[in-house]
């Protein structure tokens, strides 16, 4: 029926008046519901516009004059905000090709349908609409407490991880401020300590994850009070802060008197038949651990639902500045999120992404050992990908250009570090591709690595 | 069935294992489905825990031990969120007794049947759980456009206008700078620039709006950069910005080289039969006004979707900061927003809402002016609030408590206001009460007033 009437209104002229909905009714054969919606959505559009009593019309392409603005690049000053590569992860992310840059599971992977179905329900609740509590749903608290080993009283849910970090960072911290990051690191969280006015500072991973040693030395040489951790499956190496060392990483934090992020973004994407690392904040009673966990990942990148796990006086303020930022989440995405997590699919889903995470995991090792024996590449533990060092002196822009032309999208590694590396790295991504692709993504790769070299 | 649940984990012991599903099912007279979403439920409330293999069991209360937390008192230092009241606004906007407090429209002027419609729809749209185009669906932005009168390319969709004074505000200026605001004015808006670390100067207006004198003083003694303002019916007064004003206010601003944000948040909030002005930036084509358009108000509390309208360089880094600040707006909420504002239904609350607001605001007049005569007030002139001058040297507290006592909600003047003021004054809403609650409400206000003095 809208289309329809795009196709009426392209043939027309502008100013030219629509029939009455009458005969729109009878032309196109529908009822007058349906033409009062499809009217409204091409006003919406800007196709239309209504002239009470006169009529409907075809609108004119409307052109808002806009003068100089040059004035605002003097008015503006040196730009507060730093995407950190963040805009460009997101565009190459959505970019056609074989996809080994992904940030999200790919639709196959996804519920849709239970989704909708939750949605809807959640639509219908009588109390849909009115504020939440600005904790959180209560019932929704209590469910991250439950899968994560916290008090309900000491979840806080949020929007998306972004705005989890970015409240959680700016109530810590002043602008000004030095941040620890455990490298390579997630560049939407280097985009908000950089863009709240903090400084990152690089301390670097090795295989059992944050290096002690470096740690101490940065708390040493910076007097920084914050370190941003993953200590699970971390983005983008897939590595794990191993065993033996959270409860060192711990001491070190505590002496400095530093309070500990750990980004906890991969909880629910483990490989089948492994057992996921608990969160960091169990082996830590003193709540100098605030855990960011989210469900945009495993659910959908539109249910924007994340909890914050915090406790003491840092709990409070964090909480305030989520009141400040945007007051509370809206109910019917919480409602929706307990919906899909309490009805029985919620396992069976967890199960298959456990198992196809497993299986690209090893397609994509396999792959990268055979196609690029020069690369250095460490195999995921889990999570949605891996990093890979370039062989020293080839050049990661050329790279990954070289890959795009040739149809494979990868991700630049200098997004995901601090300033100057050894050798250049690309990020690897399992998350938007079928297993049986990832052979011939690689090797694709792996041309436009010879290729340009 | 979730009940019947309930009430058997009530009656049993923690550590007890449930019935199998099939017995349950037997015992409560439901299916399986029914059996296993409800005890889906409970689990995700935490009462029964699931062991594979096993069964299901009464959970035990789990707590946490938190260990000691006092020494985050000394690591954190002074806090950089100032909630400037916002939470307080809150608390008493859901505090029971009449309200003359409220924020938001009560459900009488909601629209929560075509809410939930609405969702429902967005909901099962194939392309529901995508990421949407980080400045919003092309559909929102140009309705938003069409209404303000704004090319769709300058529009960009956020969240609640909390995130958008945000985004806005911290896009434009690093911490450590000033910015004006034209008062009284909104505390949310005080909120998130103390909270981003800038530092709000107080510039009166009169009952004309802002005053152009004092604005050319606070430029020439701050070296301000930026003016917060309400043209359209400023929260809390409802004063309008005089037409006679408009363009000299602008030149001062172009003189100082400086950004306008325009909270335009009563945009849809008129009483039925004014003309509601337009928005500011239609006067100004160099792009100094930036545009903040908000419709939960119009709509509901938890339908958080609002619009930016800026042009020039600004927008982009507007549009920077948004995505580093929780990427997009959920995909479904903005697709609720189009199929509620192209509906029949739209134009039908927009009169209502107007006529109810006209009613109760004269409503409100009336009683003030009966009941109150000691305290200054100036009719509004759209919006849902007016702002009361207490007699000189009342407490404002003290009345509010007093008034609280007496089971009516209204809010304290000094949120609104910056600095010291030469009387106390109230806010006084009349969103969130039917207009024949008002004489009552008013009047025992006035016991309050007098009786407390």
């Amino acid at each position: 029926m809208v289309t329809e009437l795009h196709r009426l209104v392209d043939a027309g002229t502008v100013g030219q008046r629509l029939p009455s909905t009458r005969a729109l009714q009878a032309r196109l054969g529908v009822g007058p519901v349906t033409v009062q919606r499809a009217l409204g959505r091409l006003v919406a559009e800007g196709r239309l516009v209504t002239r009470p009593g006169s009529g409907t019309f075809i609108a004119s392409r409307r052109t808002t004059r806009t003068g100089d603005t040059d004035w605002q690049q003097v008015a503006l000053g040196p730009s507060p905000v730093h995407p950190s590569g963040l805009d460009q992860v997101v565009h190459l992310a959505n970019a056609p090709g074989l996809q080994l840059g992904a940030g999200y599971l790919d639709a196959g992977l996804r519920a849709d349908a239970r989704l909708a179905t939750a949605l809807g329900r959640a639509a219908r609740r009588p109390d849909a609409w009115a504020s939440p509590p600005a904790a959180g749903l209560p019932e929704l608290r209590s469910w991250f407490g439950r899968q994560l080993g916290a008090d309900p009283e000491h979840v806080l849910i949020t929007s998306g991880s972004q705005s989890a970090l970015s409240a959680t960072m700016r109530a810590i911290l002043p602008a000004g401020h030095p941040v620890l990051f455990a490298t390579p690191t997630y560049p939407g969280a280097l985009a908000v300590a950089r863009s709240a006015g903090l400084t990152p500072i690089s301390v670097p991973c090795d295989h059992d994850g944050l290096r002690p040693d470096l740690l101490r030395d940065a708390f040493a040489r910076t007097s920084a009070r914050l370190l941003v951790i993953q200590p699970t499956y971390a983005n983008p190496g897939g590595s794990v802060l191993a065993a033996h060392r959270r409860g060192e990483i711990l001491d070190i934090c505590r002496v400095a008197g530093a309070f500990v992020i750990e980004d906890d973004y991969a909880r629910w994407l483990g490989f089948a038949g492994e057992q996921t690392p608990p969160p960091l904040f169990v082996d830590d009673d003193r709540g100098q651990v605030i855990t960011i966990v989210s469900l945009t990942k495993i659910l959908a990148p539109s249910l924007r639902v994340s909890a914050v796990i915090a406790r003491g006086p840092v709990m409070n303020r964090i909480g305030a500045m989520r009141i400040v930022d945007d007051f509370f989440v809206s109910r019917p995405l919480q409602h929706t999120v307990i919906e899909l997590v309490s009805g029985p699919g919620w396992a069976a889903q967890l199960r298959a992404v456990g198992t196809a995470l497993r299986e690209r995991a090893s397609a994509l090792v396999a792959a990268v050992a055979h196609e690029l024996p020069d690369c250095a590449a460490t195999p995921p533990l889990g999570g949605i990908s891996m990093f890979v060092g370039l062989p020293r002196g080839v050049d990661e822009g050329a790279t990954v250009a070289a890959a795009a032309r040739l149809g494979v999208v990868v991700g630049p590694g200098r997004y995901y570090t601090i300033g100057e590396q050894e050798t250049a790295h690309l990020r690897l991504s399992y998350a938007g591709i079928p297993a049986q692709d990832i052979p011939t993504a690689v090797a694709l790769l792996a041309r436009a690595l010879h290729d340009r070299s």
